[in-house]
C-alpha cells in the first residue's frame, strides 16, 4: 500500500482540519485550534477508472484496503451521515420503521428460498466454529420475512408494515471497480414492506417510488426511473432509479417524451421506438442508484409470513422491497456533478459547507487577517451555529492562498472564505468563492453573514 | 423461530406506533395517524439468562436471528442512534475524526501481527471467490495502522491523529449469551491514536479515559475504572470501564477508599488488601463496557507507521486504542437500571421520551379525551418540537388504560401522559406518570407543558 508515486501533493484540507472548526470548537479562538492532522489520500494510478474514484482518492475521501474494500475517511463519513439523515426523513415520511438486521445470515434461510445456490459466487460464505454455514447478507428478503413470520399474531390492523435498515452489505463482485460505484462492501438502505392485499402493496410501491423521486430531487440529481428486470430478487414488477452517465454499467432506452424508459436487460430483444408514441428511443448509459421490486408472496409463502385477516383467517402478506445505494449515491453524485478536477456535491450532503483560508505565513496581512477571519467565524457561529459547525479552517499557512484555494476547489466546499489582500482595508473585505454559482464576491463581515443567511444552506 | 409458546401477550406499543407520532406527523391530527404496525418480540424461555436479555426480548427490542445474532427492532435502533450521538460528541471533543473501515480484513495483515493464529477460533474467517483469505474484523489495530502507514509523508505537525469509527464488529464467541451483552455481532466504538512520543501518547490516553468518564457520567451509569490485562491486543497499560453487576463476567477487586481497582485477571495471584492504604479489598463482578490500551509501537513497528520528526527523521508513532461497546452499553444500562419487570433507560438514550395513552374505546371519555390529548400533543409540538418528535401514541384503544400503562412501564418511557377519568373536567386534567421519580401528577395542559419544559429532557 506504500511507496506509490503520485501521492505527495494531494493533502486534503478537510481531513487535516476536520476537528479544527468542529461543533465543539465554536467558542474557542482560532488561535487555539491550529492543530494539523491528516489522513490524506492514495491514488493508485493503475486502478483509476472513473472520475469519482479518481477524485475521491485524490481528495483523500477514500483509501483502498483490499480489492473493492475502502476505508471511508472523515469527509466521506460526514457526507454519508448527511445522506443517511435525508434517507431517514424520506423513509419515515412514508411510515418506515428503522431496524438493523445481522450481517451473518444462516444458510438454512437461503436454502429455503433457493438463493443459496442461485446467488453463486456473489455470496460471501463462511462457517462458524461449529461448522454451521452462513453468508454475509447482500440483501435481506429472507431474514426480514422470517422476522415478520415469527410474529404469528400479526393482525391486518397492524399492516402495512414498512421496515428499513441502513447497513453495510457484502457482495463478492467478480471485478470490483469504479471505487464506491461497485465495491464488495457497501452501505445500502433496504426497505421491506408487508401489505394485506396486492392493491395495498401496489399503493405502497407507488408511495416508496415517490419517496425515492423526492430524495433524488432534494439532492438535485438528474435521474430516470426505468422499468427493470427482477433478476435474483424475483417478483413481478421492478423499477430502477438511474443517473445517466457514460461510466454507468446499465444500458437504458428512453422515450424523448417520457412515455417509456427501460433497462435494456428487461426487454425481449431490441426495441428502437416507444411502445406508446412510436418516437425513436434514446439510448444512454446509467448508474443504478435505486431499485424497487413488487414481490407479491414469493418470500412470504416460503417463510409463511401471514397476518390475521378481518375474517380471522391467516393470509400471506404481499411484499415489496426497495434498495438505495448509500455509498453508491455518494460516488455517483460526484461522478455526475463534478468537473474533471473538482468535486461537486449535492449541497444537502457536502461534507462541509464552508472553508476558511487565512493569510499566508509571513505575509503582511498574516496576523491581522487571521484575527479578522477569527472574528468573522465567531460572529457567524453566533448567528448561524449550524453552519459554523460545518466549517473547515485550512491553516496550512505555509502554502499560498492560491494553492489552498485550488485544494478547496478540489474538495468542493460550496463556499470558500478567504482573508486575502483586502482583509486589512477598513472595513475589511473578504473574498467569498461561491463554487456552485462560479462567482467571487468581495464582502464585508456583515455582507458574508447576510449572504450565508440568505443562501439557505441546509 | 416460530411456534414458540410464551409470546402472545408481549405486544410492544413503541414499535406499534413508532411512526404514529413521528417527526413528520407533528402537524397531522391524531385521528389520521391511527395506523397499527408491529414488530413484537419473541421470548425463548430456554435461553433467557439475564435481566436485560429477558426484558429486551419481552419488550420487542430485539429478536433472535441465529445464536448470538439479533435483529435490533425500532426502539433499539433509536436508543442506539442517541447513544452514538453522545459518543460522537465525546470523541470529537477530544479531537476524534470519524472514519469507517471495512469489515473484511485481509489475512496478510493479521499474519504480520501474529494475530491470525493467536486469535484462534474467535475470528470469523472466510475466503473470497479467488481463494484469498479474510477475517471479519473484531477490532482494527492492523487495519488502521496500515492506513496511517500508507501516508508516508505524515509530519509531526499533523499528530496527534485520533481516528475512530462506530461500526459492526464480529467475534465467534464460543458461547454467545446474555443477549446483547455477549453476542457474535455487535456495534463498537473503537478509537486509534497516533502520537509523536510516549509522553504525548500518555496525555492522549488520559484525555480519552476522561472522555469515557464523561460519557458514563452523562448517561448516569455507575461505573468503575479498573486496571486490566492487555490480552490479545497487547501494549503495556490498560484499563477497563466496568458497570458493577452480578451478571458481569469479570471479577473485580476495589479499594473501598478508591485507591485501587483492578480486574483480577491482571493480578498475579490473589490480592486481598489495597497496595496503597492496606484496606481490605471489596470483591464484585462487572460488565466491561469500555477498554483502553496504551500500545506503544507494537503495531506501528509492524506496519512501519512513521511520521517525520522535527529533525526530518522517520520515527514510529506511539499508539493507543480505545473501545466502547455500543450495543453492550445499551444492554448493560438496562441490566443495571431496570427493575425485574420494567426497563429503565439512561434518559439521554431512551428510545422515546413520551407515551400518550388515549381513553379506552367505548368509554365515556373516548371521543373528547382523544381530541384533548390530540390538542395537548399539538401544543407541545409547537413549544417543544424536539420532544414531540420523541413521542409515541399507544392507540390500542381496545385495551384498558391500566394494561397500556403497564406496557408503558415495561418499555420505560420517562413520561406517560394519560387521558383518564379527569380529562373531561373543566379545565381538563391529565395524569402524568413520571417514571424515574416514581410519581403521578394530575396536571392541566399548561401544567404538562410547564413540567416538560422544566424537565430539561435531552
Amino acid at each position: 500500500m506504500r511507496g506509490i508515486p503520485d501521492r505527495a501533493d494531494t493533502r486534503n484540507p478537510a481531513t487535516h482540519r476536520a476537528d479544527t472548526f468542529g461543533p465543539n470548537g465554536k467558542n474557542q479562538p482560532l488561535a487555539k485550534q491550529r492543530a494539523t492532522r491528516s489522513v490524506g489520500c492514495d491514488g493508485r494510478a493503475g486502478e483509476l477508472s472513473c472520475r469519482s474514484q479518481k477524485l475521491m482518492l485524490q481528495a483523500g475521501l477514500i483509501h483502498p484496503a483490499s480489492p473493492g474494500c475502502y476505508h471511508y475517511l472523515p469527509p466521506t463519513v460526514r457526507a454519508m451521515e448527511k445522506l443517511i439523515r435525508v434517507m431517514d426523513e424520506e423513509m419515515q415520511a412514508v411510515g418506515g420503521q428503522k431496524v438493523n438486521m445481522p450481517s451473518l445470515s444462516s444458510a438454512e434461510l437461503w436454502h429455503a428460498s433457493g438463493r443459496w445456490n442461485k446467488m453463486g459466487t456473489e455470496l460471501f460464505r463462511l462457517e462458524d466454529r461449529h461448522g454451521k454455514e452462513y453468508c454475509l447478507g447482500p440483501t435481506h428478503e429472507e431474514a426480514v420475512t422470517e422476522l415478520v413470520a415469527a410474529h404469528s399474531n400479526l393482525s391486518y390492523k397492524q399492516l402495512p408494515l414498512r421496515l428499513y435498515q441502513i447497513t453495510r452489505k457484502f457482495r463478492d463482485e467478480p471485478k470490483p471497480r469504479f471505487g464506491l460505484l461497485r465495491s464488495r462492501e457497501f452501505y445500502m438502505k433496504d426497505m421491506y414492506t408487508f401489505d394485506t392485499s396486492e392493491e395495498a402493496a401496489r399503493q405502497t410501491y407507488k408511495l416508496v417510488c415517490d419517496a425515492y423521486c423526492s430524495l433524488f430531487d432534494r439532492l438535485g440529481l438528474p435521474f430516470v426511473k426505468v422499468q427493470a428486470a427482477t433478476g435474483n430478487i424475483g417478483g413481478t414488477m421492478s423499477h430502477e432509479f438511474q443517473l445517466p452517465a457514460d461510466v454507468g454499467e446499465d444500458r437504458l432506452v428512453l422515450c424523448p417524451d417520457g412515455h417509456f424508459a427501460a433497462n435494456v436487460e428487461m426487454l425481449n430483444g431490441e426495441r428502437t421506438s416507444c411502445p406508446t408514441c412510436g418516437e425513436k428511443l434514446i439510448q444512454t448509459r446509467g448508474i443504478e442508484v435505486g431499485h424497487t421490486f413488487y414481490l407479491g408472496t414469493k418470500y412470504s409463502s416460503i417463510s409463511n409470513a401471514v397476518f390475521c385477516s378481518p375474517e380471522n383467517k391467516p393470509q400471506l402478506a404481499e411484499m415489496g422491497c426497495y434498495g438505495l445505494g448509500v455509498t453508491r449515491i455518494l460516488a455517483a453524485s460526484i461522478e455526475v456533478l463534478s468537473t474533471e478536477d473538482n468535486i461537486r456535491w449535492p449541497s444537502l450532503i457536502t461534507p462541509y459547507q464552508l472553508c476558511f483560508i487565512p493569510p499566508k505565513r509571513g505575509s503582511k496581512e498574516e496576523e491581522e487577517g487571521a484575527a479578522l477571519l477569527d472574528r468573522l467565524y465567531n460572529d457567524l457561529a453566533e448567528v448561524l451555529p449550524h453552519l459554523a459547525g460545518d466549517s473547515v479552517l485550512d491553516d496550512r499557512t505555509q502554502l499560498t492562498i492560491g494553492k489552498r484555494l485550488k485544494d478547496a476547489n478540489k474538495l468542493g466546499y460550496p463556499y470558500v472564505i478567504v482573508a486575502g489582500k483586502r482583509v486589512c482595508e477598513d472595513p475589511s473585505v473578504f473574498e467569498v468563492w461561491n463554487q456552485n454559482a462560479g462567482e467571487v464576491l468581495f464582502l464585508t463581515k456583515e455582507g458574508v453573514i447576510e449572504l450565508l443567511s440568505k443562501a439557505q444552506v441546509p
